[in-house]
Formats: structure tokens, sequence, C-alpha cells
């Protein structure tokens, strides 16, 4: 009977500095345009949505950046968080590979997306911010923001794509819990909203249209400022406590990875388990095979174009170059929410320019069955988004054992899926189904894709 | 900005024994009657149903039992629990208590129940047991034997009380996601389930009658046994890591409750907090207040009566002396299914006479305002059971903030909500009610009650 091994660091081994890949990419992330001007955005310009505390993260390049202590104090609840190796998952896939997992379900909200929320909040408390807007797909990073604010004293109105505001009233009612307003999008309450919905009354939305929303919201309101919970560097930066301690535990585990795995949406908890170990190698460590999966229903990484698009469907923010399936694709609504966004972070975007990575999709059926496989031997109910990497880790494993090569496999379980059985129910009803895009398809939301480059 | 304290031990902290209140206790707990004969009931019996390890340890009076190790290895996944100093609680509650919560949800379940569960699968996967069935009431019990089921290869069965089958969906696709089968109860399927049916077509059910389904389904079926998830002396025994660990951390602490806390249905979770701190206090320890939080729709301990009683509805189990409000009663539906059982433990009952504890009831209206207090201060989102040991450990808190005493305050946080956001939807709807039992209503429900004692 082999159980699994849980690697658990003591707290004061909290990752005290953000890693911030910059510092040791060959050639740096483009920096966003304004679609005005054509040329770099201005920082300050920014300064109408994001806090300031922000703003100066996302434009540094230094390696180290020290975490405030206050937002310490309060990830202690949970981090470090554990490191397992699946010895049981093993097992079932008669695997010689060696199957470890950074858990990050364990937090308040039950996702990695708590990292970032506690610094997002506290920036903007540091600032006078009395009130934040953002948007949610699946329900993850509105319910880790709902109680980051609630913990420093903000208010938070959450857009939630309506998609998963149908197909998850638990999330809703975990993001009033901790004292957020959530609303469903599209609504009637913004310009964006009511002109998605003049084209189209029963839009299901999409976080492209939640992100016009509240950018919106925040800059109509004074006072009011916007987070936004993936994509942009400073939130990638604060994910990277993730793959820190997972070096910290893996060296524990007297073992390195081959591979690290990571669900790659709008890309923040694959940085935040990779970057780290991308950093180690850009400093002469030991080559990793960086592997981000992503769903077919949304392959941005793999079918998308890199190039300059907007972040929302209402192009108002700024420009990022990034691979993208144009800032107008609205995906299926497949269970895995978190990971319906058009394009990918504009970091790993440029880690996967430069080589440094790799991408695969995977389909949904797939995804679920591996999730169940998982759920069975690990005793773990893993989020839809988060059962991406397991089902991409597994497939590694199976080919371990195809081979007989036994290759040290990492990844990332960013979340539970404990508010999100409805998509285990309609799986086990046999509703669910698989999305294969025709080529035709792809081209035409990429023929809609602003050209340009930055001056 | 004071943040919880957490203390965590290291996982070779994790009992080694299981602490048996009987080795303690001045005059042990009145054994089970055969309703046939009037006599204690021979434990041979019972091995009809039930497997020969957990009657061994149903009559055991050795102080400590050896957990055996391939339990312990599994529970190392998740324990030793965290205990945490709710400093957020007390700053929100002004009060100048020490409150103290022992956080059992991060186990696989989401509960304490997985620490019976998995030692129950053991026993009966050594004994050659094929099948088990189970009643469960809010759907913790059924999740955590489900997954300890589908660890050691058994297959599960799970009759789930109706009004918490319709109330939790969620519920039933974790048992089925860890490989469980999931009836609505009262079902068709059994004669017990029939007989009620037939008398109410529309029964919301209770746990009394899914008790009497499992056990009848178990009794019919060879290779077939029936696992209790509260009540008997050795679920009751197996939850003891509970406070075991709980003493090392309140150590760690510098502290020591002036008072221990738990929700009480059927017992188990209130005894795996409390049994262990009043073996301490039976070998001369500190004196520490025990007390017992019960749901005023189910009020066996303060409103019910001590004496012999069935412990489900048909009649089937043996006699077992309890405070009971008769076992043909059926509590209202209220939202936390898990303590809607008629009686209590027969360990629990017996302190309760002894006056070694005391209990007072909550109103549910009160439970889910102190649990969206205590979710918004802890970023932890409890299970509506758990929630009745917060409402009483607040109450307790309050009365600290009024005297100006400051004491200890220990509760045990049984398990997460998660999958029971639909309560607090419909809390937050204003759809929820307290009860009042009218005193002729809980008199005529004691009027059903057998008279006998054991001879």
């Amino acid at each position: 009977m082999s159980s699994q091994i849980k690697y658990i660091l003591d707290e004061e081994k909290i990752p005290k500095y953000w890693y911030n890949i910059e510092a040791d990419l060959k050639k740096n992330t483009p920096p966003p345009i304004d679609p005005a001007t054509g040329a770099p955005m201005d920082p300050a310009k920014l300064e109408a949505i994001f806090s300031p505390g922000a703003i100066a993260l996302e434009v540094s390049r230094e390696r180290y950046i020290e975490i405030p202590e206050p937002v310490r104090e309060i990830m202690r609840q949970w981090r470090p968080s554990p490191l397992y190796r699946a010895r049981r998952l093993e097992k079932a896939l008669k695997t010689p590979a060696r199957i470890y997992y950074k858990y990050e379900g364990v937090s308040p909200s039950g996702s990695h997306k708590t990292n970032s929320a506690l610094a997002q909040a506290f920036e903007n408390k540091r600032c006078g911010t009395k009130k934040i807007t953002t948007e949610t797909g699946a329900g993850q990073w509105g319910s880790a923001l709902a109680q980051a604010c609630e913990i420093f004293g903000l208010e938070c109105k959450v857009y939630m794509v309506r998609c998963s505001y149908d197909q998850k009233p638990y999330r809703k009612a975990m993001m009033e819990l901790f004292g957020a307003t959530t609303i469903p999008s599209p609504s009637p309450y913004t310009d964006a909203g009511r002109a998605v919905l003049a084209r189209d009354p029963e839009c299901r939305g999409s976080l492209g249209i939640a992100i016009s929303e509240a950018v919106e919201d925040a800059l109509k309101n004074p006072d009011t400022k916007y987070c936004l919970g993936s994509v942009l560097n400073h939130v990638l930066l604060h994910q990277t406590v993730i793959g820190q301690e997972a070096i910290l535990q893996m060296e524990m585990a007297g073992d390195y990875p081959d591979i690290v795995i990571g669900a790659c949406g709008g890309g923040s908890n694959f940085a935040g388990i990779s970057f780290p170990f991308i950093g180690e190698m850009l400093r002469g460590g030991r080559k990793v095979d960086i592997l981000g999966i992503e769903p077919a229903a949304c392959p941005s990484l793999t079918r998308g174009k890199y190039t300059y698009d907007f972040g929302d469907v209402a192009k108002m923010t700024p420009m990022m170059k990034m691979y993208t399936l144009g800032s107008s694709f609205i995906p299926p609504a497949v269970h895995a929410g978190g990971l319906r966004y058009h394009g990918m972070a504009p970091q790993i975007s440029n880690v996967m320019s430069q080589g440094l990575m790799r991408a695969r999709t995977v389909q949904q059926l797939d995804v679920f069955r591996d999730a169940v496989i998982f759920a069975r031997a690990e005793g773990i109910t893993p989020a839809p988004e988060s059962s991406h990497a397991i089902s991409g880790a597994m497939d590694e494993a199976r080919k371990c054992a195809e081979t007989g090569e036994s290759k040290a496999i990492l990844f990332n379980l960013s979340g539970h899926g404990h508010l999100d059985m409805s998509a285990y129910l309609e799986y086990f009803a046999g509703k669910l189904k698989n999305y294969e895009y025709p080529e035709e398809e792809i081209a035409m939301a990429l023929a809609g894709l602003p050209v340009c480059e930055a001056k």
C-alpha cells in the first residue's frame, strides 16, 4: 500500500521575494503600447486603473522584489503549500515516472489566485483605493479577490462571465460570503456590456468582455481601481512563490523535475510554477522541459498568432504583444471557465517565442477522464482548469510507461474543484463534448486581428 | 493587521494510538442490549454487519489502541491538521478571549469523517469484505467512506438522506467521483425504505431511516458489511486523533483551553476534540468546560431522555443507552444535515450524565450569521454543521467581551462548506428559518420511546 509523500516547508520558508523573470530573459518582454499613438504606454497613464504599486512591479527589471510583510503574514494561513509525490497515481498508471504536484487548492479561495489577490488588494489599500472592480471566469479569481478585499477593508465588485455565473452558483455564493457583489457579464450596466448585448442578447460572455466592463467601471468611478487576475507581469510575478517553494520541496525530495507542467489560460498559475525553474535554466541551471497545457477550445499558444492585440473585447486596454486568437474571439462554454481567454500573458508569449517552453492542447473529455483517475488515486477533487495540467502530466507519465523512462514530472495543481462539481455531474451524465476548431474558424478569428507593432 | 497564527505539527506527531475514554471513566458506558432478550448484546452477533476489527474496538477498555500503520500512512496526506489562533475573529468580536480552532476541513472529503472512514475501510479489507453500505446525512460521511473504499479497493453504496440528496447534488457528485453509488433514502430497494414510503411517499428522510436501509442491505448480502459514521464507540475512538493533536498544538501555543467546544450530531467530531481533554481531567489534569452545541431543530442532549433506544427508525439495531428524542423522531430539514440524528452517542450520553460536560442549542439563523462573520474574518468557508461549534464559540467569546474575562476557547471546525454553498445562497436570499419545538411535540416524540433497561 504505497501512499503519497507530502513535502512540507516551515513557515519561514514562505518566499520573502517575488522572482522577476525579466531580470534573466535575454530578450525582454515587449512593452504594452498605447493604441492611440502606437508608442509604448506611459506607465503613468495606467494609474487611472491600477495602483502605483502594481505599476511599479509591472515595469520592474529587478530579479528579486520584496513581498510586503502584511501580505506574507496573511499567506501564513496556508503557505507554504504542500508538494506531493503522487505515488498512488504512479501505481494506477503503472508508470516508472516520478510524478510530483504542488497543491495550491489549500488557499482560502481554493486556488493559487489568492497569492496575487492579497498583493493587489494590499497595494490598493496602501494608495487609498476604496473599491475594486474585476472580472472572473470560473470564479476562482473573483473569490480570491473578494476575500482579499474583505481582509484589507475594500469594497469588491466582480463581473462574472455569464456562462460561469450560470454553471457555478456556488462560486457566486462564495464571493458573496466573502462580502463581494457579483454581476453576470455582459451586463446592462456598462457601455461595453450594453454593446455586446445589443449584438447578442443571449451572449454567454467571455473574460475579454468582463474585463471591458470592469475596466470601464473603474475608469468612470473615482476611488475605484481595477484588478486583473492573470496576464499582466505583476500578476505572474505574485505567483512565483509557487515555483520558488517547489524548488525547495523538490530538494527535500532529493529530486529535480525533468518536466514542469502547468495549465494555461491567462498564464498566471503556469508562470507561477515554471518561471523560477526557467530562471534557474537561464542562469546556467539544469535544462527542464517546460510544458503549457491549454484547452483545445481556446488554443492561443498553439494556434494563435504572436502579435500586438487588445486584452479585452471592447479594446479599452493597452495593446500587448502576445499569442492571441483575436480579442473578439469568444471561446465555447467549456467547463474550464478560467482558461477561456483569447490571449496569453505577454511574458509567457515572450518565453514561448524564445523557445524556452512548449505547449499542447488537451480535449475536455480527456481532461475529465484524467481528473477522475487522479481524484480516485490521490483523494483530491481537482478544478477543471487544473485538470488540464493533470491530464498533460498523465500523458507524459503514460509515455514513460511505454518507453520505460523514469522522468520526474512536476505539475501545478492550481485549485480544488469543490465548487465545480456541476461539471463532474455533467461529465458523468455524458453531457460534455470535445471541441475541434475547423482551420477556417481560427483563420477568421485571426483575420480580425489589428496589425501593428510598437514604434 | 493581525493575522491568524497557525500551529503545525511534524508528520511524526500524527498520533500512533487512539485514545479510549472507557479506560478513564469512573462509570463505564452501558453496553448495547439485544431487544429480543433484554440482555447485553453478544459482540459476536454484531459480526453480521460489522468487521471483527471494529467490534473489538467497540468493546475495548484499553486506554491506548494502536492505529494500524496503513491507516496512519494515508492520514499523512493531510494530518496533522492545522490548529489556528483566530486573531482576526477575536478582533472582529472585540473580545479579550483567545479563540483557537482545530481545522479538519483539510481532509480529502473535507471533514473529520475521513479519520474513521479509513480505519473502518481498512478493517473491512483485512477481514475480506468486498462491499460496504452506509448512510449519509449531509454527505460528508458518504464522501469520506467513498474515498476510503476507493483506496482500499472496496465497493461502496451510500444511502443518502433525501433532503440532503436534493439540497446537495455536489456531495453526490463527489461520492461518485470517488467511485461510490448513491441512493436517496427512503428508497424503494429495502423493506425499511418501502415501509416509510408507504406511510409518506414524500418523506424527506432522516439518518435513522437511512441507517435502517444500509443495515438491511448489509444483512441481506454476503461479503457486504455496514459502516456507521458516528455514534458508536469505535467511531468516536477513531476521531480522538483530533483532540490528541490539539493538546500538542495548544502546548505549542503556550496555552490551554478553558472551554472546549464541538458541534453535536451523532457525536463523533465532538468526541474527537473533547475526549482527550476529558481524559486529562479524569486523570487529574486541569478542569476544562466541555460544551456540546446542537441544533435547536434536533435537541437530543438538551431536551431528549437518557434511556435505551434504537439507533434507527426500523428498530433493526441493538438498543443503546443514550439521550434520545425517540428513534421515530424525524427532525425538520435544516441545512445541518449531518446533525439530524435522533440520539446522541452512548459514550457522550454517559459523559453528559456524569456531569463531565454541558450542552446547549443554537438556532439556524444565528449559526449562519456567525458562519458569515467567521468566514470573512478567517478566510475559511465552514460547513453548516461545523458552524454550530463556531456559533457556540463566538457566544462564549462575546460573553468574555462583556465580562472582560480572557478565556481560551478551543473549538473543532470539523469541515469546510464548499459543497454546502446552496445553504448560504438560501440564507442570503432570506429563505432559512429557525425552528422552535413546542413542548408537547417533544413530549409526544418521547412518549413513543420504548421503556427498557439492561437486565
